[in-house]
């Protein structure tokens, strides 16, 4: 199998679930710890108002931080979620190396989001990609609510495969398909994928799993058996709604890691570093996170050292 | 693919970890729930000394209860874990009707549990397993600490397969094997069940998960892939130690029923009323169990009705 890449989005899709804000120092010493874990992207924040998400406000800052300053280990690709055109400047102007931005595959998600339809911000998000393209950023794309919707509940996969089919159309490769809602079942995740795949030979997929009713683990494995490469999870689990119990939080990074390498995987990456972020989080909250492994500890050997 | 069959063991595996002692007229109320879910077999308690274990000092008074009675709704087994001869003669004495009983697969771990060693062990379960089928019992056989031990890592596949024999050569052939330390991987638990149903073609394999670090789910997917049929799960993800982080508690029977009916399995049972005794239970504990689908509710909609 390929090489697995590691995409960390609790800084942002976690983060930004806290009704407690995070001060700059706090996430820079979470970051640092995270880059120096051997992830290979880590989500700084989104470019959103700051009126609308307070905990994001600082996203320019951070990129600042690290940019030009040595702070930021080789390897490490820094990036950040875009929602509309401002967003993308201030992307621009304070070096975001990629840039991720989606669509909805819920007609309702999407106006309740943006206001528009799902065609109304394909056309959008193609034309972000574009600029951001051209001014030398990388650009990931996503499908979101692409397994089901907590809005509307079935999702038809023929909306999903529309929208990813535009993104290949113009270029775009690289593909995120989200269970925004948490619904996918792993018979799904392996379809979707692999008809994503099918549209073109050049498309790279990752994947972005929310836990709500358990399966979070199970789904990021069934996109793996299909060739998934690039998994966006959050260090203790992050993201979900500390308010509402249906919004369940990302598949969790060091559960995740916890079982690569314990199947040989991914055994460069600092496990214990991932722990200690975790344990550092749920520490500031104040709360117990979702995440087992920051709270049981790692299993001290290897599984695949044994096997039939 | 075969039907599935469910074996919740939540009554024992997970009232047993609880330091406190449910009441028989509780027990008699979840137990109710649970027959008349659609549940195929539930374990109704343990013979063991009541000093030791005092949680399951009313396992004969249970299994009274519903003996001819015509309290029991026809189809369900109602099963019980024994441990030694002595065991054996109140389960016959009350009306078991599924016997079981295991070895583990590590020699620490066996000799903690029963003084014997793992030839000693196996030696006394199969003369007990042979005097429950004389009586007229069902007997499934389990293999313990079949993925690795606690005390001791990793547990030789060799060590596992080499028991499963021996109850295969004695006429033995539903067979369980548990991951009692919670350290399964799917990889693991794929080769594990396949080399076992190997042994014999009449071999019925079941499989009793533990959920420590987050792969309960995950491996009971993966037992299924290999064609396990028989799966033991705790109501509400019962049975994990309440006071040490690391003994993770079983797979959760609702969590794995809302995945299987979400593609079209198992929608026969009654996942409302697994729902009801998971809250019912939260509530007499008095704390949040592991369980996903009893806080947010199922997912209303099927998933495969939009597969690709």
């Amino acid at each position: 199998m390929e090489e697995i890449v590691l995409h960390e989005v609790g800084m942002r899709d976690g983060l930004q679930m806290e009704p407690q804000a995070v001060p700059l120092e706090t996430k820079i010493r979470w970051l640092d710890a995270l880059m120096h874990s051997g992830i290979d992207i880590i989500q700084v924040g989104s470019f959103v108002h700051p009126v609308k998400v307070p905990q994001m406000a600082d996203t320019d800052r951070l990129f600042e931080h690290y940019r030009g300053t040595g702070r930021k280990p080789v390897g490490v690709t820094l990036s950040a979620l875009v929602l509309n055109e401002r967003g993308l400047e201030r992307a621009h102007a304070c070096g975001v190396e990629l840039l991720c931005m989606g669509v909805s595959a819920s007609e309702t998600h999407s106006r309740k989001n943006t206001g528009m339809s799902i065609a109304e911000a394909t056309d959008r998000i193609l034309s972000m990609a574009r600029t951001g393209l051209d001014s030398g950023m990388k650009v990931q794309v996503s499908v979101q609510s692409a397994f089901g919707c907590g809005f509307e509940g079935p999702v038809p996969a023929e909306t999903v495969l529309r929208i990813a089919a535009r993104f290949v159309e113009a270029g775009l490769v690289h593909i995120s398909l989200a269970d925004t809602a948490g619904h996918a079942v792993p018979e799904q995740v392996e379809s979707m994928f692999q008809e994503v795949m099918k549209l073109d030979p050049k498309v790279a997929c990752a994947c972005h799993l929310h836990d709500t009713f358990g399966l979070g683990l199970v789904n990021c494995l069934a996109a793996r058996r299909v060739g998934v490469r690039c998994f966006e999870t959050a260090v203790a689990g992050l993201g979900g709604c500390p308010f509402t119990k249906v919004a369940g939080g990302n598949v969790c990074t060091e559960d995740f890691v916890h079982y690569l390498q314990r199947t040989g995987q991914c055994v460069e990456v600092d496990l214990n570093g991932l722990i200690g972020v975790a344990r550092d989080m749920a520490g500031f909250f104040g709360r117990e996170l979702p995440g087992r492994v920051y709270k049981t500890g790692p299993i001290a050997y290897r599984a695949d050292m044994r096997q039939l």
